[in-house]
């Protein structure tokens, strides 16, 4: 089936201890509609300025991705600068220009509209909401979100949130979301909240699943070499969706198999350890449906006991 | 078959969030031998002071725990309080009077050294090694260490832990040994000084093991309510080490089921995951082998797909 992402369509300059790039292709709507292409069809909605590059539209439309929703318009693509500390666990922001991104009302096109799978990625919880209502028929829809947006804008996020299926977020966010410290009471707060599915990310320790009573822990993948992080969260998000997307997923139908949630889970989480060992989307230019594959394959044996 | 456990024999005070106990029966000894002592007969190495209770040697005791090779000194059981931070994630040492524990030399009755497993908790490396020269034809040897010794006997803890078949860490002790931050180079580091199977514990996050090329990771266990942390290293150690002697695994022997290894690191997590229930050692008074069980297949089904 067919996926719609919404997101932000960026430049980052980013910093860590195993180099350093001053633009490259990044924002949240790259990252999920990237991992997600190699699943799913996929279709985004963004705004980018009229700096964005020929070679980065070729690079989304030569991994399938319909373009069509996404704005050019006068002035700079949003721009945002980082650096990494030494053990990576810690990122200072060192510049966000939103520039084009500042005004950014989605507009979906008409052939977007009736697609079944969505996929709000991290903006303001009022213009998910708007995306979200342009959609007819949706059979699955949730997104991500982020602190700002916890601590500034919690009523609209909460009135947001609460018509998805799911919520993907990570876990001190949660823990802010929810007041809880405990992560299975933070995780019956959130589910309280609307969402029937609740996905846990926590980095390098892996992600839980939360899904009515069932819950599901995924182990962090252990990498060689953490090159850069950025992205890796988006990218399990679309790695997650773009899985569910393949194989028709609906939650809401009882009879669902389960399993296929915990899978997409994996899936997610092997898109993500991708994402982290290049900088930006460069190891999606070369990976192969052959390598994400072993790398499930991987998680299996990894927990397998 | 029959493990020896080895570490310390104390009364600890501890506050949490969740109350305050001015003196429970603790160390590193008791909480290892009390969780191995539902797989496997146990015998204990140790010392306590002339105020150590008639109750606590019978709670032992009454585990099937032989305790021939506690010695009772004049003075007073080695004594620790701590405090846990609102999160649980920080914990403040009030005091630690090591009282008789000062001047322990153990000594292994004769009847023990014969036996094949030996777990050493977490006291002075070079008193870990003496007791592991004290004994014949052990067949797994492995323990514990901490930040204490690594920063301030380096030389002899290496001197000690490579003639060790495992070695279990926590997290931040390993990469303070290692001098490694990323987990994989960590191990590997770890593997090159001597044991051919490393634990790392990671809290609420679980558990990974390491042996030869093969890596386990084992999650957390997502408890309703986490009372008192304390002794919940040492009890995972003492199911680990606990199934492993049950099983009568033999970690040098090439057609070893592989599996049985990580079996046991769920076992350990199982009987960690316990321990948080209560304060010190009480959730064990009741706990029963189908518990136990019902736990590991909880385990099972949480990390599924």
């Amino acid at each position: 089936m067919s996926l719609v992402v919404v997101g932000s369509l960026a430049y980052d300059a980013v910093e860590t201890p195993h180099g350093k790039v001053d633009r490259m292709l990044g924002g949240s709507c790259t990252y999920v509609s990237v991992a997600a292409s190699f699943f799913s069809p996929v279709s985004i909605v963004g705004v980018v300025g009229d700096d964005f590059a020929e070679e980065d539209v070729q690079l989304l439309q030569g991994r399938g991705i319909d373009v069509e929703g996404v704005e050019r318009v006068p002035g700079k693509t949003f721009f945002w600068s980082g650096v990494y500390s030494e053990d990576m666990n810690e990122r200072t922001t060192l510049a966000t220009d939103l520039n084009v991104f500042a005004d950014f009302q989605p507009k979906l096109p008409a052939s977007y509209k009736t697609k079944p799978y969505l996929f709000l990625g991290n903006i303001q919880p009022q213009l998910q909401k708007d995306v979200r209502r342009q959609m007819n028929g949706v059979r699955l829809a949730g997104g991500d979100t982020m602190n700002l947006w916890i601590e500034q804008t919690r009523e609209p996020l909460l009135d947001t949130i609460k018509d998805w299926d799911f919520l993907l977020i990570n876990d001190g966010e949660a823990r802010m979301l929810s007041g809880e410290h405990n992560i299975k009471k933070t995780a019956r707060a959130i589910l309280e909240m609307g969402p029937k599915t609740l996905i846990i990310k926590r980095g390098e320790y892996g992600a839980l699943l939360f899904h009515d009573d069932d819950v599901f822990s995924a182990p962090g993948y252990l990498l060689d070499s953490l090159h850069d992080p950025t992205g890796a969260g988006d990218c399990f998000a679309g790695g997650f969706m773009g899985y569910l997307s393949s194989r028709n997923v609906d939650l809401n139908d009882p009879a669902a198999d389960r399993k296929e949630l915990s899978r997409a889970v994996i899936y997610g989480s092997v898109m993500g350890s991708f994402c982290c060992e290049r900088f930006g989307v460069e190891r999606f230019r070369s990976l192969t449906r052959a390598e994400i594959d072993n790398r499930f394959q991987e998680f299996k044996s990894l927990t397998d006991f």
